[in-house]
């Protein structure tokens, strides 16, 4: 049975942890700015519920909880004849959840693959546990890289002080921690780049915002939470320099699909002279997918909490209109298929 | 005290009545989607309440309520020695609930001349009561003539079927009756103009916009509301023709300060190749403003019923980025200086 109860939260939170008993504590997004609600999970099943409903957001938390689910899942008394054919029907379900969310896709290739090359005898349990480790770690290091590289990026461009827009959620809890846009903003504003941070309320997640403003003022960054009708006036008058979005999936032209709203946002900052930066690992890059700028809607899929109930929570920005792709191999500015392949093809840069 | 039941509305809704008995009846917007509820003032400042509360929501329907309220507060035993001294106060609330919208300090100058202009002797309540009912009736006769023109207008562009969207409230309690954007559509949908209506959410008004939508799909339109976020998907995909806004003041030059959000409908519209109509009666054109794109918001002041209690509910939309102004006395299209200062010179044109 699902424990749920409310805690104080620890700091840096942390969404997705591991507990010694082998069970996965799962702290809930959308509580954050009330009383936050923890859930501690033992069976795959309750894992899946939870990113069903968004408790888990975002494309790299979905991938961490889904090889945590994969890990829960392998801890039986006595193994199956067939691993892989156990554990498929809850690959297909996890892999449902979020069509479009690379980094899921990505960590559900990761455990197959660990599932594929394991030889009888294996303990699948722990190696499945140590694969879900690892890629809760490689994310945790891959946002640390780009928010240091973030950095670099708005010391490049520097105005006098940089007032940033932030749309959808990339804070602690949106991946293996330290977040994605958030760990930019974050740096910035410690290192005395960011004069204010201006949070969209992206609605169709909009407790993900209010959750978003609580994380970074707790973390001493100037943040205020705005309509999505203000952006535009925003822009024109209160100096906004640049707007950060994150990323479900970028194709190998660019095209970043993200949160519902990046479009016009993007098209707004064109408008007003505004840079357009995106923050995301390279495990949302789908190199099998050309372009995404024809995808239609219906095509992206929905998002667990959407608005007015299975509202479109994703849209396209296409390359055109996107400054910089800042990801843990590099930074891309005015991106393009060449680039992108190329940054794929480097194995460190860092 | 203020009387106030829930009760089956009419069709169309009324909604500022004047009673026999000498009182207002006033039916509130934000109850439309609901439970509607009406309210019966007999004093002034009971009025003035539900304006500032935004029950009563758009520049033409303050100023008709105002233009009540002036009435009932000319209700007296005794008159008054000096009876401009007695209700200059009043006039003062009044304008400042909404000191940019154009049609309630337009109302205000009528009631201000029609007190000025009496006689000792004259029956200053039924002065003052024969102006509200005019400065009622002249609104609705402008929505009538504007829904006619905003027919012809899309007739002029027409493609195959229009798709529309709407941004902020102008169904038939934002005046005198009838609506203004919503007076279009109705007319255009029932001309077998339209295929279908996207109505905004317009965060910062929600309520206004369910019951928008509420309002027209009552009137057999086919509407539908949306997150602002998707205006871009919406317009990108969805075969938008027009995004059509309402006003609350129009500079000499066709700025026009209207709902918050349609600057950047405005820029979207550019970038996809839409056109974008502004419908408002020429009690919203101020001549004495030159522009208003250099209007700071701080200058356009708040409205009733804030995002997060008193965010900023209006934006300026520039000239250049607006494709028609339908007013009572005409249509301008590619509005300019000239144009309107014609239009405005022109004593009838219907």
């Amino acid at each position: 049975m699902l424990h749920v109860e409310t805690v104080a939260v620890d700091h840096p939170l942390q969404g997705l942890v591991w507990l010694p008993e082998g069970k996965l504590r799962v702290l809930d997004l959308r509580t954050l700015n009330g009383q936050p609600a923890v859930a501690t999970c033992s069976a795959p099943a309750e894992v899946l519920a939870l990113m069903r409903d968004g408790a888990v957001c975002g494309g790299a938390a979905l991938g961490i909880a889904a090889a945590y689910a994969l890990a829960l899942a392998a801890r039986r008394p006595v193994p199956p004849v067939a691993w892989m054919e156990a554990l498929q029907p809850l690959m297909d379900e996890l892999a449902a959840i979020q069509p479009m969310a690379a980094a899921l896709q990505w960590a559900l290739g990761i455990m197959r693959q660990t599932v594929v090359s394991s030889k009888p005898g294996d303990d699948m349990a722990l190696r499945l546990l140590q694969a879900a480790q690892a890629i809760q770690a490689a994310d945790r290091e891959a946002n640390q890289v780009m928010a240091r590289l973030g950095v670099q990026l708005l010391r490049r461009h520097k105005a006098s002080v940089h007032r940033i827009m932030l749309h959808g959620y990339g804070g602690d809890l949106s991946g293996g921690g330290g977040g994605t846009t958030y760990g930019v903003v974050r740096s910035a504003s410690a290192a005395g780049l960011v004069g204010e941070v201006l949070v969209n309320e992206a609605r169709s997640t909009m407790p993900h915002a209010e959750a978003g403003v609580f994380e970074l003022v707790r973390d001493g960054v100037s943040a205020s939470l705005h309509a999505d009708v203000e952006a535009g006036r925003l822009m024109k008058y209160d100096g906004v320099t640049w707007v950060v979005v994150g990323a479900e999936k970028i194709a190998a032209n660019g095209d970043v699909i993200g949160p519902l709203g990046s479009y016009a946002l993007a098209i707004l900052a064109m408008h007003h002279g505004l840079r357009f930066m995106v923050v995301a690992s390279t495990a949302t890059i789908d190199s099998s997918l050309p372009d995404a700028d024809d995808l239609r809607p219906d095509q992206l899929g929905c998002a667990p909490g959407g608005f007015g109930g299975g509202e479109m929570a994703l849209d396209v920005t296409p390359v055109e209109l996107i400054d910089a792709i800042v990801t843990e191999k590099g930074i891309i500015e005015q991106p393009d298929e060449g680039k992108i392949a190329n940054l794929m093809s480097v194995r460190q840069l860092h």
